[in-house]
């Protein structure tokens, strides 16, 4: 087994004031989903998009929303969400602070 | 998509002192890997076992330790487990409140 503190694994920011770390993926050995853990900078969002995989995703920190196919629901910690494949969403942070999450993908959707 | 909290998620006491809450899985819409939010309190343990799937763990609060093919590590809030398929483990609160986890596994180790 693997054990580490994702603040250990390096972060990337993807687009400006959104930061990811593949906490659990292929070079721990995963070979069917991707852990990753996102940061995201007030007055930040991660692009408006959908995709042929789902997300599961847990709140770990901060306050934010996602925007759906049914709109937007704010979102706090410990607040999981479902995102079926291809429905468009986007998630934003709402607060002062960093907001922070887990999502989990399948191995289609890591690159 | 859905929404919601774990806290309200039921949660079942699948041996004493040992709470699961499937978070996001076939019930949500989920087919291939599946969220389960666990709480263990003080003094108490997953049972050692072991089986041909993998784990990926977050550790969201308290203090615990897992055990595994090359002994006990530590674990506290922010900390990520890789568990491969067919390693004995178990995971065990070592701390005096719960010691609060996510782990995900692939749907055929849903049951």
């Amino acid at each position: 087994m693997k054990v580490c503190n994702y603040h250990e694994v390096e972060g990337k920011e993807e687009i400006p004031g959104v930061v990811k770390r593949v906490v659990a993926g292929p070079d721990e050995g995963a070979d069917n989903f991707v852990m990753r853990v996102f940061e995201l900078q007030p007055n930040s969002s991660t692009p408006l998009h959908s995709h042929n995989w789902e997300h599961e995703i847990f709140v770990l920190a901060g306050y934010g929303a996602i925007k759906g196919a049914d709109g937007d629901a704010t979102l706090i910690q410990g607040d999981v969400v479902f995102v079926p494949a291809n429905e468009a969403h986007c998630l934003y942070n709402t607060g002062e602070e960093i907001f922070r999450f887990i999502c989990v993908i399948p191995m289609v959707g890591h690159r």
